[in-house]
């Protein structure tokens, strides 16, 4: 049974991540699963979370260019607001990066990951978690540099990927088409040690059975062990 | 190993569901897990969704009195704009109703569930699905009655519960202690066929291992199976 | 010449003050004229206010669950702010509250009264008063357990009722049936010495002359002095 | 006993109507109660309400110049919202000018009085009800002129007027430096023929016997009846 | 050719300049510019600027009272925002203020103009620059009376005047009549000495030319001497 | 005297004109101006403006990703408005694309450009201006592609420089290093004809002279011309 795509049941998109996309940022990564393009930055400031003193903090901001997709959205800051949508996948993207900082060897400093989707095809917020890893590092690698932090709090790596039930068949890395014509539909967010962080899976129209879900964690992590060794390569480049 | 409320680890807290529990609304029901209540409240609107025609359309809202927590929180009435948490919680509460409706059989109603939190101790957003099914089945019962709709819409049942693991150990149905202090939690919904319909599992702390996320499934599995009874027992009633 | 639900022209309808009605705030009182129930917490922050040293305060909030009345209203918070409806009462409930309380004795700490109903039949500003007021002296009697205070700074007793003009006829405590059909209303705040604290009257349909408004203050000095009676019941209980 | 302005207790400030104040607005007048200057302009607009079929309506809005005041109020345009007490003062104007028109015979059109206060010295609200009356005369005139009408929808003249305790001794038409210092105060609107429209009495520091508030009723109606005039003499000048 | 007004082409309306205009500002101005009345008062507040220790500040907020135009436009209190065009005319004239200020002899003081237009006929905003100088230069007196500064911080005066091409001819001045229907305009503010502080022209219908810009500037320089002098003799006087 | 970047006063930045940069949009093009890089897409929609029957509508849209410049800015979406600032540029470059399209022959379809700066270095708007113009003339291709239109709306071409003294030096294309550090800048919109359609000169510090003045638009006029040039050049290829 083929995809719209003409990909396997397990292959992702092709995969590239660009550092020093832009010049300001601490990190600055562009991150493309095929036609998804999400430039994301990584901001240090040095202050800490008001509400816990002694220890630094880790959090996500993201945001769809009007124009990102098919149809041109509307603008949240003219409309005054984000939507439910933005803020449940920016606040997935900070809790995920945090599962791999000490956030107390930080010295009080706060980064800030704005992962900004230039270009939409399906999988953005999968893209940002993959990307954001990358330019944490990166951020981190400046700290370090300033003389800002010693040791390193990064202590694992992160990785994310969506899987679904398309037609009846359980694929990795759903790109748009995919993605408005399946029946449930799962974010996973693991770390390099295989474990879970984040498993958001939803099904408005199917329920989805023990074993498929099953299926559905095979191939997330498969997708994940790949786009892990991609940012590896990136970073070692 | 003994849990905090000596529980078992499998045990959920006593589960009791009121229908009928303020007069106006088509359903009104308040469930209790322990002792966290949530005020349910099913209205039926004649009028459909607006980007959807010849269709009807399921909804849910959700609140927590400023004091129903340990400390006050703040109005989001008075702050001007629901949190992040607050829009993810009743965006989770309408997609697991809506995965046992047939909207094409609504007659172009709208019916909104209500959660309003009165007394909070972990889990109120699992003690809100499951109480807002009774509720929506309440309100479609009143749809019938009014000559609003023919056949049955509620093409199945729909509970919710939380799992997690509490130093070490995977337990069903936190409640605020636990989740207080525990590594990584889910929130699990399912449908009456043993389904899954949403699974939301975090790990800020510890990430956890696929056998780990194997027994919290299961566990989450054994606590629907009896919330699935409560609702039957509460509509029978 | 009878009303609709058959009561006296000087009848109140069952006042009932159920004192710890939830468990975490200081004071939590669920109150009920009739079918119109409001559930007033009492929250202790040891804050005081920005303008005012050496000075506590009293607040209120004011809030109605979409589905207390007979039809679903819009929820606030979903709307980004309260209604000048809703902020008119809650600064009548703060400023009837403070009206007994010496600030000054309140150590810097801030006490706020939510106010909200989870059933509406008229009335539910004299009621959140009527309550609000007990909850407030659980709360100060906490405050003197923690040792946070010591002399009592409740000086004085306040409950509300409102009265109005209907078919003709002034009556007492009136109902939502009521309500929707009477010439002019007025809500009536007094304290224990059967002083005035609030009077505010409206005549949007027909004025009243001066022997009505001298009719309408006698009945409502007779429902309120029962109020206090059913105060001081409950907290002797 | 004197007041710190000299006059007697239940003597009014100078009173000032004056019309076309402005040239755009069908009616525009500048009301004066001593110091405090307020611009009431009456604009018409050929749509009725959205809320209620073949009526008309009457609303206003009020507002204060940053500074109208002793020291400069933040501008509630720029802060991004009304306070609780402009919208409580602005839904209070247009109550009262409701009471003296007939909705049904304003031809479904809106009439908006814009109350905006250049100069603040006490009484901002009775003076701009007061102003407000002549104005949407001058309004409704302009309407008739123009031919969208022809019976005379206002069937009644009203005023308002402020009344307090100040040091012990009930006093009208309180000046900011009274109103500062008083034990509590009342807001009295009053048509033509004696009766009462609305009564706002507020005490926070002293609750008011019986007999006061008889007192402060009587100076009420007298300082009205006054202002009657005044509105009277003005709309024949 | 003539202007609908019968001005010839380099005239300005009838200019006055009325100070002590309210009794509470530091400074308080109302300027007309012939039917364009603008309320202009400035505040001192002992408080300096956030972002830049031991320096005052200068800044500007704008308003039009709803019905001070032919239709009634909404009220931006009411709205909840200040639109675009009122963002752009306060910075404008905050800036323009602060051209002639050093900030730094303020003592940390903010000046704040509010400039509230009671009437409009074109041309509000530089009538609100030319009458701010002069409740800027008030205030300042007023500081220097209350011991708040010593030297003078204005060192240069500052006028504003609108130019632009109605029917195919530059005018100096253009009221509401010629704005409505001009091919492009020009707010020019400049200094006594004759230099330009900030020059904005556009043009939406018709692009203009070199000459015809030289032509525009000709004309402001010439209208703004004329203004600086009214300045000088409201000062005087 | 020599520029920080070395350039000369009459220089600009080296400019480039990437079309169709993302795939969704109708035009779709990243502008940079040495280190400022603008991503603007044109996207049409077929629905007119409300307020014009019987025409089109262009208009613009104007964001900065929050670490576009040296250091993170707050994001507008989050802060729930767009700044004075953002409102006042999105303003001008709607305004200035406007002056070279004929309304009426848009098929009253809207078309919106986006301006989104992804790297900030100085004279961002002007970058937008400029790349607006292509993004735009490929959105009215793609509509004449679609049959949407018949004829070129687009009846002349635009594009946008900055000018400003820089250390008493008039000088072209201020990069932020200059921008930071000038005493008086002007941002000029000109069309193909050499006329102008924006002139937006502001001195905060130092009052520009007549001739000062006129030596930047001249500056600008040549600086436009090479604009004009690139753009042709982009859109032959």
């Amino acid at each position: 049974m083929s995809r719209p795509s003409g990909r396997n049941a397990d292959q992702l998109r092709p995969v590239s991540i660009q550092r020093k996309y832009t010049r300001h940022a601490e990190g600055s990564v562009l991150v493309a699963f095929g036609d998804t393009q999400v430039l994301c930055t990584a901001s240090v400031e040095e202050r800490g979370p008001a509400w816990k003193k002694d220890s630094g903090w880790v959090t996500a901001e993201y945001g769809m260019l009007p124009r990102a997709t098919h149809t041109r959205g509307r603008r949240e800051a003219a409309q005054g607001k984000q939507s439910g949508r933005t803020q449940e996948i920016q606040r997935l993207i900070g809790r995920s990066l945090r599962a791999v900082v000490d956030l107390s060897a930080l010295s009080c400093c706060t980064i800030t990951l704005d992962c900004d989707v230039l270009q939409a095809d399906g999988g953005t917020r999968t893209a940002a978690i993959t990307g954001s890893y990358v330019a944490l590092v990166d951020a981190v690698a400046a700290m370090k540099k300033k003389g800002l932090i010693k040791g390193n709090p990064v202590h694992g790596q992160v990785a994310a990927i969506s899987v679904g039930i398309h037609r009846g068949q359980p694929v990795l890395d759903l790109d748009y088409v995919e993605d408005s014509d399946c029946e449930c539909d799962m974010n996973v967010v693991m770390n390099d040690a295989g474990h879970f962080i984040e498993v958001q899976g939803t099904a408005e129209g199917h329920a989805f059975r023990r074993e498929e879900l099953d299926r559905l964690l095979d191939l997330a992590q498969g997708g994940i062990a790949q786009l892990i060794e991609a940012q590896r390569a990136a970073l070692a480049g």
